[in-house]
């Protein structure tokens, strides 16, 4: 497997330890870890730590050159906010774990001419289905249903 | 002037002399300020907290419906990542101090059905241009230029 793609799993799966909602995140530049996250709905009561935003956030602030040839990898599509992140820092590549359980703004990401790359990993898939199943009504609130 | 406005304007100058970028935020439910917010890139390093994301952070976790009745006041017209995140939790209507000094996404929010409205306030113009004169290489961090 890409190793980017289970460092962004094992966010997930730290986050799912702490009590968290299992999604992961990390920001590579030149294959190098800028930044990793996980959603912190309930770790820290956030509403706008998703992974890809603590992943950005952690990240620290960097100049926009760096930002415009970096990669986002994500365990899960993503939704509306971090799509917008994206395009604010004109990050060019995500790579997305699975979109099956949940579809985000893909095609607002695509529009803008960022590339989109969907692996439909089993164990993302398999993480996200069993917490979904498991935590129907923290689900919907993360992502403001 | 609106006294919501008048409460997002004085967001703003409090991070102005906290040293940070001129921005503030309310989201109001029902006549009532659920949370209040400004620009942290400076005072907290922060790369996510615009004022909008700030306010909304501020708020605390809220249920769909709360949202989906709130109106979020801003001084400044809302870059793609805080569009985003209005779209994430479906606030329906937005109200802008201005949108001279920077034009935000607030097409994508009229294709999704939000109400935007831009007032173009004196003050809230002349807080931007004044900042944006005095630390051009800061305020183009802060929008990802």
């Amino acid at each position: 497997m890409d190793k980017f793609l289970k460092a962004a799993i094992e966010q997930a799966q730290k986050g799912r330890k702490e009590g968290g909602i299992p999604i992961g995140s990390v920001l590579v530049h030149q294959g190098n870890i800028l930044g990793k996250g996980h959603n912190r709905r309930v770790q820290n009561n956030s509403v706008i730590l998703h992974a890809e935003m603590d992943a950005l956030e952690n990240a620290g602030r960097l100049p926009a050159k760096v930002y415009r040839e970096s990669v986002l990898y994500t365990t899960l599509s993503p939704c509306p906010m971090c799509t917008g992140a994206i395009l604010l820092y004109k990050i060019p590549k995500i790579i997305i774990g699975e979109n099956t359980s949940f579809m985000g703004a893909e095609n607002l990401l695509k529009d803008h001419g960022v590339e989109v790359i969907v692996l439909n990993d089993e164990e993302c898939i398999q993480m996200m289905n069993d917490f979904i199943k498991e935590n129907p009504g923290l689900w919907n609130e993360d992502i403001g249903e």
